[in-house]
Order: structure tokens, then sequence, then C-alpha cells
């Protein structure tokens, strides 16, 4: 038992893994709520970059949003990547997106989200053929607020997003679940299911002082773990995030 | 009766007690209202966890979120092995829990939250002979939130925690029930049935100060009991969570 | 009809009665609005404890929520002892809680709270009986908030605490009614029915000063009866609710 | 045309009348909008026992909620007898309470609020026989609010308050409608049909100042009425509400 | 096709013009949104007023809520006369309200306001006759508000407004939009169909400074306009409504 | 890949791109967000103008509000014929308004907003066969809030704009999605489907401080991008909008 506490999952943020004694629990689901423009899909693609090339960790992108050549696109600026990282198999873009591209991408949901016969179940099937041709360990959902569109009824997405944290959990891969908050309130309660799965949240906060803003890591909750409580100021670098668990946020 | 009020049961939280005359009245249900991260899990282990080794009472650990074995696991770092109590038959882990696992616990609910076949006579089944096959004393259930996501209704919702809440009542068992409040405002109000079967409620604060956080306890009610009103300090020690009710948490 | 607003109630809460000269208007129903924790049982026991002892009216304590054991319970801190008022036929125990319990009550609703059989007119019968062999004067209702519970769509909540709140007024029953205010607000509006039936509206306020807690009592309505405007701090004693109207809440 | 905007109801209420340009422009509706405890129900008898013994207008006092007596009642306490004036049959108390008593009233309706078989043509053809009985040209409606419960939709909640108001307007009745605001806002905008078919708004606040209460009314809107915008203090008299349009609330 | 945004039409409000390159850009609606009390139909009536007489554009006034002799009648105060510029057939009073009287107006709804025959179809019927009968350039509708009244879903009234605004602009009137703003926010969202369709927005704002109200115009939108964007006082005069856009109203 | 990121396309909004490394990733969607009279249309007018005339990429202009000629004609204070664009087959204003109109446009939807016919995919028809025709990179929707009112239920609303950006998304045409923002926040969560198919999203904010107005623009979100952080100040020139990156807006 003890050892599971000590098996951890390096997060590959610059100054994360200090603040949660060495890195994420190994197996879990957890939440990572930012409003736009706080950079989730550069935590996540970073996440799982660092994992393959730093760590030998293979990983799962399954992104519902934007089509995985925007994605792939994005992350050339830091000079990662994806496509060559699944071209060597090491990387699997499971695209549920609602775009259709030309790109032909391996691991396409053949309805993605917006189409009346997506359904958790056909996205699991290929996330399950994916992780076994890979033997991927780590995972990223991009992202959670997404599937709101997909559900008439919140209840409905309520048991849908819990059947696939609890199916991803079951597959012990140890996942980021990417979760866009409004702005005003980075209200964990608004994510239903997640919350209570997901083993650990961290907070990307945005304050705006004056004319410019401010960019903030919390990690709010991480169970099995003794981790710093300070709100740590992050920063994009040429290499990705980076957080500075040293500095001070408001002096 | 007036026994009764001077019939106390130890909280095992370390500096508590002597804010409510002792300990909790016995054979009622106790809301402990907090945000993410602010310790629920730990608190409720601690509760069962101490119950048993310093005061020999048993108890049974009700999951409706993560499964036994991750809570096990968490509580590893203060030292608290639960799977040992459970296999001396002194601490009952009652599955309910959405996530499916390897580990076979003694006393697993068929179906656990977020199927469809999930009811509460069902758990109160598996609680009844859980409680009678090792003669549990306290009991914890980790959380009411989570119940929120099996009812469509929220009418329906409330009707099924009261009978929850009920049924433990009228087992006498000295329960804490878990309940995750939204960051913003810790609302007894939204838990509908909870706070008014509830004899007492704790809130666990989290006041964020510049860059660092402030964690309060607050005994907000506690029925037949002269308690401390106020806001107290707590923190996470080695041993588990202390409330400072000397300290003060402003100044 | 000038001799009416001169027949009072002592209210039994010491300091009170000063501030509504003399006391509340006989007949009539008042609300006691307060959140959780602030004294709104021990209000409305001590109203029907010394109505009996000090001015020989009788008296009904309705409950919606707890067991009236653990009413009697808290109680006994105050040394009143209510089960002795019932055995003395002085008091009546209306039980209409959703818990069931050994201890038998002469005046149980068969179908409590929670139960889809519970209706208003089952319990106003037994009320009605109640009343007839004590020759009742005084009521209390704890709470009105739990009715909410029993009723889906909230027209139909308004409609039955009208019917409630009018059987108790034509019954001319001095009647308390004891509501649950969210902490944010004690905004008399969510009290449906309630606010316009009641000729009085008393709130009882919690204030958080820095580390500690301020109660204030406020009449914030009473018909027929030049009140004190005033906020008036109040606490607990050993013989129970005491306000200071001499004294103030802030300075 | 001209003529009639001279012609004026005068209010009763000391110090209004300079503040509206002499008084309520003759046949309208006019709402007095306040939190519970602002005196509504006193600003209303005032209108119309002022009314009579002053200005030797007979009125109508339609009470929706509390029980005439009861209103009668809390009169007494300014020396106004309104059953004697009922008696000399120059006002009509129009009683649509739920509440039923023994006291019978002239102007009964059968099915009083709360009751399924209550509908404002009955009401409407009470108040038009009364009307025609004593020669009224005041009346109040005590309260528009109350009708909230009668109607499960707030369109069909709107449409009946239409009726009611339009009807009284049609009447040329000088009505004022009295209308219960929740604390936090007075905002017009929730009365659906009262605000756009009122002439005139008129608030009464309560400000909390520290310990002690501040009232001020508030002429908000008097069609064709150059009117005083400021806020003036008003109190509770021996003799009723007045106004001191020449102080000021806040220094 | 420049021509037209040349060609612009006098508001007749002393001082606005000023403000919007001389006036409303021919042949498009206008939302005046403002809280009760604000002057609305003021605004409106003295659009309608000055047009006819000192730039020869005849008018229609719709009204949706008081009956014309109402509206006609709070005019007198500043001496605009609207029955005598009806009888020469400069100004149609359009009446929907749901109020009847006595008095006979030339355009009348059969079906007023509230009236389930009521139908934006029957009111432009009547509407366009106006139009013609007297060659009107000019529309106030009093107000957008009222429509809420009429329908049951929130969809069906914005389709039924959308339906009146489009309509309008068809006819190439240049009209005004009385809008209803709660006190709170004068938030434009709130008017569904409105705002978009609406060319330009101008907001009556009522401040309160301690015991006196500051009254404040703000043209929030303009389009094809440079308009001044900073609050300016405004003030009711006996010749109706002046703004001063050389003032401040803070300083 | 990497030369995708390269690929920008030029604003033309003065000051803007060198905010944004040169440009829009071509072939995204951009959401512009913004409250009323922020500057919505020109901004996207002046997108499609300079396009055009400075960058040879022709557009495409969806009105789903006002009708053609009323933007056109609000553009030509800047000097900006749109019509004489259209007729060179470099511009297409496709007119989806609600509004009919005598100017006969060529891409006109038979069934506008409002229209129970209007369909998307009647919309898409017209703008596929109109990119076609002219060739056309570059593309406004005007605006995506008044698709809100066509939709009976938020979900099909969600569904529908689904629909719209990933087909714009699919023709690679670089698009502006205008989209009212409400004054109090400016909050993406709003825009649904929006929100995350757009690659970036611009508010427009609008300060009040004291009597005059502050606009400053914020690149929130830019994906693939160094963006500049800070918001900056913007104005209406004679030649449109500018952006001063090198300016303050508070000091």
């Amino acid at each position: 038992m003890a050892g599971l506490t000590d098996d951890r999952v390096k997060s590959g943020i610059q100054g994360l893994d200090e603040m949660i004694e060495g890195g994420f629990p190994s197996g879990f689901c957890y939440a990572v709520v930012a409003g736009p423009g706080a950079g989730k899909t550069i935590f996540g693609s970073q996440f799982l970059y660092r994992g393959i090339t730093d760590y030998g960790e293979n990983g799962l992108y399954i992104t519902l949003e934007e089509p995985p050549y925007s994605i792939a696109n994005s992350m050339m600026r830091f000079g990662w990547n994806l496509y060559e990282l699944e071209n060597r198999e090491k990387l699997a873009l499971v695209d549920a997106s609602p775009i259709k591209t030309l790109q032909r991408s391996q691991y396409v949901i053949k309805a993605g989200l917006g189409n009346e016969e997506f359904s958790i179940d056909g996205l699991l099937g290929v996330v399950a053929e994916a992780k076994r041709k890979i033997g991927a360990k780590r995972c990223v959902v991009d992202s959670l607020t997404a599937l709101s569109i997909q559900y008439r009824d919140e209840f409905e997405g309520r048991q849908q997003t819990l059947k696939l944290v609890k199916a991803l959990t079951e597959m012990r891969l140890t996942t980021l679940l990417l979760a866009e908050a409004s702005e005003e309130s980075v209200d964990i309660q608004r994510f239903g299911a997640v919350d209570f799965l997901a083993q650990g949240v961290i907070y990307l906060h945005i304050y705006r002082v004056r004319d410019s803003v401010i960019r903030a890591l919390e990690v709010r909750k991480m169970r099995g773990t003794k981790k710093v409580d300070k709100l740590c100021p992050y920063a994009f670098t040429d290499s990705g995030i980076a957080v500075y668990p040293q500095e001070t946020v408001f002096r």
C-alpha cells in the first residue's frame, strides 16, 4: 500500500513536482481547472510530451474540442512535434473533435462531439485500443467542459462524465482532466462528477493587476500528499509552462 | 435523559473535543462541510482510526466517491493502516464507489454510485450487516454531495438523503456526514435534508491571504452543547488534523 | 378590539418582552428566522417551558425535524425537563419527525415528514387533539423549512405551509414558526406563505467579527406594536437565551 | 384634461403631499414597495382613515393576507377604529384573507386566498358591490405579493395581477398597491404587471446603520408630477406615519 | 448611401443632438433604457411633440401600458397637448393599453395587452393604417417591457418583439423603443431581440448620492455616429428633458 | 506543420498584429467579445475591408442582425464603401438579417433570422456558394448572439452554433465571431460552443471612470501564439479602430 503512495508520476511541468511530493500519485485522475487563455492545452501537452521524452511513459491525448492538427500546430512553438511522436507510436492523438479535417488521424472517433451518434462508449473503445497499442501510462482529456454541449440535460452530462472518469481510473491511467472555468469563479462544484473522482485539483489563476496579468498556479487538493499550499507564479517559457514555488505572487 | 447529554463520543481530532464539551453527543449525525482540499476525508478517517485505536469503538467508512484502496492509500502518510484495521474486523470499508477495482473488499455494494441499480436500500442493507458483524459505533459518509449525481431531480435527491441520514440515526451510529461546499459559500441550506437532521455542523474554512492559505475550523452548531464560538486555526500534522482553540486565525 | 392589543403573551425570553410592548399579541403566528446554530430550537423550547412554568400556559411542540427525545435531550443543559412536563400534561411533543425511535411519544404522526403518506391534515388532526387534551395556548413549529423537503414543487409547498399557518391561527394559538435562513441573507421573501401570515418577524443574526461571533436579535416586524428597532445582542446563558436591549452590538 | 392633473387626492401621510405637488393624481394605482416591518399596512390604513375623516372620501381595504380584525386591531394603537368606520358605511373591509374567523365581515370573499376556488373575478364582484354601496373613492390592496401564492406559474400570476389593477383603474379608484420587497433589493421589476400600470412608485427603505435602523421614504416615480427627488426620513408617530421632507437621511 | 448617414432626425431633447452628430440616423429603431422614474415616457413624448411642432414630422405613440389619456395628462405639465395634436392629425395615439376608458381614441387595438386575443399583427395593422393616415415619420413604443407580460415563454416573447421591431424598421419609421431596466443593472442583454436590432442605445441612469438623486444620460451605442462617450447630466425642466453635455456628473 | 504557425492573417486593426505575433493563425475562428457600443461591427468590417484593400484577401460578411445596407451605411464614416467592394466581387454581404429591405443583395437567405424556416444549413449553402464565387479567405459572423433568438432551447442553440463554427473551420476561413457580452461580465463560458472551437478570444472592454469611458482591448487567448498579455487602450479614429500596445489603460 505505502508503496503506492511513493509511486509518483512526474508532471513534466518545471517546478510543479516539488510542490506535490515528487509528482502525481500514479493511476488516478486530476482536474486542471482554468479560464480561457490560462494554458490548459499547453499544460496537458507538456505533461504528455515530457512523459514520453524524459520519462519513457507513453500517452493518450483525447481531444473533444479542436482537431489534433491544430493542437499539434500550437505546440510547435515549444518545439514539441506531437505528430512525430505519434508516428513513433509513443503518443496517440484520439480525435473526438467535432471538426473533420483532411489529416487522417489513426485514432478517430467516427462520430465526434456534437454528432448525435457520439457516445462515451464509442470513445472508450478507441481509447482502450490506443492504450493497448502503445502501452500508454498517461492520458489527457481536453476538455471535460466540451462534453456539456453533447447532453441536453445536466444529469445525463454528469452521468456520462462519471462513466468516462470511472473508465480511465479503472484503466489505471494517470490522467489530467482539463476543465474550463468561468473567469469569475473557478468553482469546483460545477464539474459535477469530476470533483469527487479527481484525486487532485490544480487551479491556474489569472489575476489582472492594473494593465497587466499575473498567472498563479494553486494546488488546491492532492490526495495522500503533503502539498505546498501557497499560490505560485507560473509563466510560459520557450520550453512550456514553468512554475516558481520559491517566488511570491503578491508582495 | 440527562445521562445522554453526558454520553460523549471523542472526536479523535486533537483540540476539537474541548470546543464541544468533550465530544459529539452520542448517536446522532454531524455535518462536516468544507471545500475541496480542506481535508474532509482526513477528518473522517481520523475520527474512525482514533475511535478504534484510542477508544475501542469500531467504525464504518461508507465511501460513495473513491474506492477504498485510494482512501486507505492516502491515509498511509499519517501511518493509518485502514486495511489492517479491516482485517482485524474493527473497521468496515463499505464500498459504494463507482470505481471497480481488483482489490476485493468485504463490503461492496454490487451496484455502486452512478449505476442505475444503485439504491439507498441496497446500501443500507450492507451497512446494517457490516455494523452487526463488527459492532460499529461510529460511521463516516464520504460524501453526501456524491449522492447528488445519482438523482435526476433535486427532490428525489433530498428524499434519498433523508432516508440515509434517518436510517443511520435510527441505528444510533455517531456519524460524520462529509459534505462538499463550494468555495464561495459554505451554505448549509444547500444540503437539503442534512442540515436539519444533523445535530451539529462543523465548517472547515480555507481563507486565502495574499499568497498563502489559512485554515480555520468553526463549530457552527452543536445541539445540547455549550460550544466554543470562535474560529480556530487547524493544520495538517504528521498525525492528522490538529485544531488550536487557544490560537487566533486573524490578528 | 382594543382589548386584544393589550392581551400579550410573555415570550419567556429574558429582555425580549420589553422590546415588544410586553409580549406577543395573543393568538397569532410569529416567524423566528435564523441560520444554523443561532438557537432557534432553544428559543422555541424556552417560549414553551417558561410559558408553562412561569405563566401557566400549556404548549405544543410540533417537531418536523429531530425526534422529541433529541430535543428534550438538548434542553437538559438548561435544566428544562420537557418529558416531565409532558407527563404532567402541560406540554405535548407532537412528533412528525422522520426519525422513528424506541421512545413512545403520546402524539406521534404515523407518517412523519419524508414519508409520502405525510399530510398537513394528518398533522393538524393530532395537533387539534393534543390542544384539546391539554388546553394549549402556545405552539412552536420546528421547523417550517423542513416542510420544503416534503413537496416536489414550490407552489405545493407554499400552499401546504399556508394551510398549516392558517389552521394554527384559526385555533388562536400563539405560535412561533421557526424558519431556517441561509447564512448569507435572512430574506423573509423565501418563506412564501409565512411572511404575510406572520404578525411578526424576529431575526437572530450571527455576525463574524474577526475570529469571534456576535449574536444579535432584531425585531423586524411586530404588528400593532411599538417595537424597539435596534439590533440587540443576545447570548446563551445557563437559563437559556437572554437579550440585552440596553447594550449595543457594534461600537 | 389639464384639470385632471390638478385633481389631487390627499395622501393623509403627514409631509408626503408636499413632495408630490399636493397629492396623488386622482383615479390611478400607486405601488408602495417595502420590506417587512416598514409599515405598509399602516401606510395603507392611514391613507384610508385620513381620507374618510379629513377629506370625506370613503375607502375600500382589500385584504389578501391577515383577516380584517387583526388589521383593525393593529391600527387601534393609532386610535384608528376601522370597524366603527365600517359600521358608519364609510369604510369597507373586503376580506379575501385565507384566515376564517368568527367576526362576520360584511364583505367576505367566500373562497379566500389559498382556496382553489379563489378568483380575481369573484373578488372584483365583491369590490364593485362594496364600492357602489359606500361610494368609495379610495382603495388599498394588501398585498399584491400575496397573490403570488395563488398561482402556480408566474405568467398566470402576472395576468391575474394585471386584471385586478386594470379593473381598479377602470373603476377610477385611487388605489395603493402594497407590495412586499425583499430586503436586498426593492426592485420594481419583480412586480410584473404592477410597475407599468402604476402611475407612481413609493419606496419605504430601511437602512441599518450600526445597531439602529433608519427609515426613508422615496418617491421613485409619480406621473405628471414634479416630485421631490430626495430620500426623506419617516417615522412612526402616535398618529401614524410622518415624513420629513425638510430633513436629511444621511449626513 | 453616404447620404443616408447625413440624414438625421432631430431628437427634440435639448442638448442630445450635439452628442450624436446632429440627431438619430433616420429610419431605424433606438432603445431608451431606464429604470422607473427616469422619464422614459417624457423622453418619448418630447421626441414626438418636438418632431411635430419644431420639425414638421408627424408621429405615432404606441402605448402598451397606460391609456392615452393618462399619458396626455401627464404631459400637460410641460404644456404639451397631445390630444390637440391628434385632432390636427399630426399625432396618432395607438392605444394597445390593457385599460379600457371612456375616451374614445381613433386608433384603438380591440384586444389590448393582457387580452389573449392581443397580437402583434393586430397591432401592426392599426399602426400601418395610422402611419398612412397622418404620414408619420417618427414612432415611440411605450414600452417593450410590457410585452413580456403577454407571452408565457421567453422565446415567444423574443420572437414577437423581433417581429414588431422588424416591422417598424421596414416601415422606415425612426422609432424610440422605451424599455424598463431594473435599477441594479441596465443590462441591454435582457432585451432579447431589441439590443441587436436597435441601431442605438441610450441609457438614463439614476444615481443616488447620499439623500439626493443624480440623473445622467449615456449614449452607449449609436451606429454610424461619432458620439460623445461621457455621461452627461440631465434634468426635468418646464419644457421637458434637457441634457447638459458640457457639464460633469461626478466631480 | 510549423509552416502553419507562421501562416498569419493580418488583422487590419492598427496595433493589433504586433500583439499576436503578426496576425491570426490562418484558417480558424476567433471570438471578439464585447458589450454594446464597443465597436464589434466596426472591428469586423475593418478586418474584411483591410483584408481586401491591403492584403488582397476577399471576405464574407454574414449578417444575422441588421440588414447589409445599414452596416454599409455605418461604415461610410470611415470611407469604407462595402457595396462598391461587393460590386467588384471582393466582398460578399450574406444577408440573414430578419429585416427585409428594398436593396436587393446578391446573397440573401430567403428565410432570415426570426423566420421559422431559417436554418444553419440554408445559411451555409449560401455561404459556400459566395465563398466559391469570390474565393473568400476571411469571414465575419455578426453576431453569434443573434442566433440565441432562433432557438427555443439552449441545447439546440449550442448545437446549431457548433454546426456553424464547425463548418466555417472546415472551409478553412479565418473567421471573426462577433459576440455580444453583457456589460457586467465578458464571460466566455456563456458562448457555449464558441469558446472551445475558437482558437482565440479578444475582449473589447469598456470601463467607466467617473464621467468618461475608457476602451481597452485584451487578447485573452490565442492558440499557438506568444501574445501580449496586457490590456491595451483602443480608440475609434477616422480610419477605424486603432490599438495602442505601447500605452497603458490605468495609471
